[in-house]
């Protein structure tokens, strides 16, 4: 380690069930890649972040493999099992107090999906106004903006938790206070809509608050 | 304006001076590169950024160009009014207490060493590190590694106003209080050289308090 005080993840995953190596290698990929490679707290990749997933076959039985009629099974549970892992994180992010799930669809490609729903959820100005509960829409069409990802403005749809902030990149009727509502909860969604194409991305953020100023200084 | 609460920039600058149009445009264009384009407060960038350069020729003369003999001492003039201008806004940066130039060498492009400053420059651990007064060469180093430039962890310095803080990747002697000393200053400097290359690249940053967030909630 350089920093030790430096966030870092460490996550060991450990099954009886008996899975052929490069299996299991691309089951664990596949789930890091929704779940773990989704989160962010502050933008601040880390220098160690590791997963690791053993399985000692101590359930017996033929080893797993995308042969094996149970292989989807349990592709499904690694991948809710690493998705509840990184919500946690996420959680218990430095004075986070709020999960957002990022959902971006209508982008042009996946990957510009992904870099929308990273600026969004980077952006300091979109994560203090979660903290201050104030549904600031602009903040995050602004992020969308200079994102990578081709945006037109009077295209973009708004959304926490399935109520309209924004419509064709303006301000949607839905009262300020139920929109403030929302930003009460302790997980919300944000739903963006770029209206570009098919690309979408998945992202899980959290609000910036004065306490993670006051950990990390 | 889509959100008048967020941050923006209007710049306006007048001269009596008779300038062409042309060569006033590459001036500013050139001037604000080196300056406005070269701070950053939080990483989010504005919707509605401006500079205007107005000359109304009042002072006469033989307009100036790239021809006149006078136009390198015209052209340091705005780069050092617009330096001094850019400076001041990451000095008003919502909360910030210190401002820090980040002067990175050795990288292999410019390109390269424009993303090493602004991955440094844009880190909220970091930027925390320095409102603590904690000069964490770590978190410098962690940004230095998620940038795009291209990086060898063993060749990269690291130094606080000339104190060396890391050598060839690893921790330098100079005792921790005399580069705490450095960052309880108003300004400093963080020298990186990378030794990978010719590319420098400048940015001007400064520290995240809770004062940013109290002020952005």
């Amino acid at each position: 380690m350089i920093e030790p005080r430096m966030a870092t993840m460490l996550s060991f995953l450990l099954t009886d069930a008996a899975v052929e190596k490069d299996a299991l290698q691309e089951c664990l990929a596949g789930a890091a890649d929704k779940s773990f490679n989704r989160i962010t707290v502050d933008g601040d990749r880390s220098t160690n972040d590791t997963v690791l997933f053993l399985a000692n076959g101590a359930y017996g039985g033929l080893p797993l493999s995308a042969a094996h009629p149970d292989w989807p099974q349990f592709v499904g549970a690694v991948e809710m099992l690493t998705h509840d892992l990184a919500l946690k994180i996420v959680r218990d992010g430095e004075g986070a107090t709020k999960v957002v799930t990022i959902r971006v669809r209508g982008a042009r490609t996946d990957a510009e999906a992904d870099a929308a729903a990273r600026a969004v959820g980077n952006s300091l100005l979109v994560k203090t106004s979660w903290a201050g509960t104030e549904p600031n829409w602009g903040r995050v069409m602004d992020a969308l903006g200079y994102s990578t990802a081709r945006v037109e403005q009077d295209r973009v749809d708004i959304s926490y938790d399935g109520l309209p902030a924004a419509r064709n990149g303006c301000a949607a009727d839905t009262p300020i206070d139920d929109l403030r509502g929302v930003l009460t909860r302790r997980d919300f969604c944000l739903d963006i809509d770029l209206h570009m194409g098919n690309g979408t991305a998945n992202v899980y953020a959290c609000d910036c608050t004065e306490e993670y100023i006051r950990i990390n200084m």
